[in-house]
């Protein structure tokens, strides 16, 4: 399933970036980095309830948020924006 | 329709912190602001080209980065949540 993850956290402070770091580290095993803390992810169930564990090992419960919401079919691809913000390509658009 | 609008913005400089407030502003008109800076809207095709044309004159498009997601039906009350995030009621789940 197509999955984007936002993560909510204080980069004012080292601990907040280095958070910030960690969990990108575990989402990019899993799909593209999109924003600063936008994550866009192809996940099975199992793959979601792994990676939920670790970054909920990994996060500030008390002060960090993380939302993650299931898109549509194809949506990746049909993302609307403005800016320096580019649709990109994920690994499975590239099977012929 | 119902949308995800995410936008990356440096808040570490004064002008990044304000092109949010305003970003913030333009899109608490059309749903609810769940992290700092990702919204939940509700939007017709109409309502969404007017408030991108208001966000293209709002932020510095050589910086900043908007995505806009369109989630499926009830996609706002289907969100995995970590930490302090919670689902929030939108205006449309208050009719009976």
């Amino acid at each position: 399933m197509d999955l984007l993850l936002t993560y909510d956290v204080d980069t004012t402070t080292p601990e907040g970036r280095r958070r910030l770091r960690k969990v990108a580290k575990l989402c990019e095993g899993h799909g593209l980095r999109v924003q600063k803390s936008v994550f866009e992810i192809v996940a099975t169930d199992v793959d979601l309830l792994h990676l939920l564990d670790d970054i909920g090992k990994t996060i500030d419960t008390d002060t960090d948020s993380i939302r993650i919401y299931r898109l549509p079919h194809n949506g990746f691809n049909n993302v609307q924006t403005l800016g320096t913000a580019r649709i990109q390509p994920h690994r499975e658009d590239l099977v012929l």
